[in-house]
Parts: C-alpha cells; sequence; structure tokens
C-alpha cells in the first residue's frame, strides 16, 4: 500500500472544519463537520492530497466546511466552500486535484464537481498575488 | 510624507474586491467595490498595510468584500469579510494593524471593529497550520 504523503510534499490541502453543526440539528454528535473529516480522509488515502482538521473556518451558518489550497499555497488560490455533507468527501479530494494541477492557480470550473460548484462561499488570493487594477 | 512600503515590506495585506456589486442596484457605476478599494488605500496612506485592488473574492451574494492576511501569511489566518461599504475602509486597516500584532496569528475579537465583527464571511489557516484533533 502507497503511504500518504506528509503535508509538505503534498499537491494540495483540504482543510475541513470539524465544529460545523447542523442548523435543524445543533447538538448531534459527532458533528457533520467531523464526519465530513473523517470521509475526507478516507477519500484521501493512497493520493497525494494532505487533509487537516480544523476547528472552525467561521463559515458557521453555511457549513459543514473545507478549505483547499495546492502547492503551500505561493502561487494557489485558496477555495472556501459551504453546505457539504459526508458524500462531498471525493468531491474535496477531486477537487484539489484539479487545483493543484492548475498551472494559474485557479480551480477550474470546467470538471470542478458538483458541491464544490454550489457550495462556493469566498476564494483568497495565493501570496504571490499583483493586484488587478481593471 | 512617508512613502507607502511595498507590499513585500508591509505588516499586513488588505484584498480588496472591486467586481462586487449591490443587489438592489447591480449596474451602479463605479462599483461599491472599486469605492471600498479606493476608499482603503487612502486609508492606508502612510501606514504599514499594503493593499491590493482583486478582480473577485467570489463572495458574490454578501459583498461588498475583503480580505485581511498578515507577515505573508506564513502564521497568520486570513479573514474574509462582506457586507462592507466605502465606511468600512478604517475598520480594514486597523483590522490589519490588530492581525500584524496577534502573535497567534489570530484576529482579536477585543478591539475587533464592529464592520468586521458582523461581516466575518470565513477564515483561512496560516501556511504553518497543523492538525487540530480535538
Amino acid at each position: 500500500m502507497k503511504h500518504a504523503r506528509m503535508a509538505d510534499d503534498s499537491l494540495a490541502t483540504v482543510y475541513v472544519c470539524i465544529t460545523c453543526r447542523r442548523a435543524s440539528d445543533p447538538d448531534a454528535e459527532p458533528r457533520p463537520g467531523a464526519q465530513l473529516a473523517d470521509a475526507t480522509v478516507r477519500a484521501a488515502q493512497g493520493s497525494d492530497i494532505a487533509v487537516r482538521r480544523v476547528r472552525c473556518l467561521a463559515n458557521c451558518t453555511r457549513g459543514p466546511s473545507a478549505a483547499v489550497r495546492a502547492n503551500g499555497g505561493a502561487n494557489s488560490w485558496t477555495y472556501i466552500f459551504g453546505g457539504l455533507d459526508p458524500a462531498a468527501a471525493d468531491a474535496l479530494i477531486e477537487g484539489a486535484r484539479l487545483l493543484a494541477g492548475a498551472a494559474d492557480g485557479l480551480l477550474p470550473w470546467r470538471g470542478r464537481p458538483e458541491p464544490l460548484r454550489r457550495g462556493l462561499i469566498a476564494r483568497v488570493p495565493p501570496l504571490d498575488f499583483m493586484e488587478e487594477i481593471s
């Protein structure tokens, strides 16, 4: 079996918020965010994608939430998604792969899994981002 | 007059989305996001905070939007805010200062300007983020 690489060597990282609750059932345990994290860790097995559990991406009203960033963030945009459920784990890994393969650091729309289309919350520029005047 | 520093030397960077429209008046020009960017550039004059105009932070339903990141992003969380208006420019600069001064890379709640409290959309971990299991 191929071992998962350490984060430093990974092509991309998925950050999954483990504190996300469901508005309709806020006391449910395990929390939907934790379940999504577990499913994403499983979906990443054997891939070059790292998964990191996070205590809160502050997208609390539209969770469960996850963020995806490639290549250490130097030249990749970071994407934040909401409204996810454990079934979105494969979509997150596929999105991370797509982003890692994008020369311009932008997650392509073409081929982007459906949960990452309808669940887009926001995106943040890469560290090497230069101003866009017009 | 003190010259604004280049981004590389700045303590923190504010990214302002210049494409944000207003739902109630989507065709208004200049766009509210561009007005917020202009106001933020003015508010940053003489400070160590860099301002970058961005064509789209993808927070389109809850704009105008901006993101704040300190110290090159290596050990600072990135915060995304929405529902801003040009009057929030000073708040963005003050928030950037607060974040730059936070040893733990987290924007403190205490002293955080009101527009950055009610307008929080999401946040993204720093590049050196390690997993939080529980």
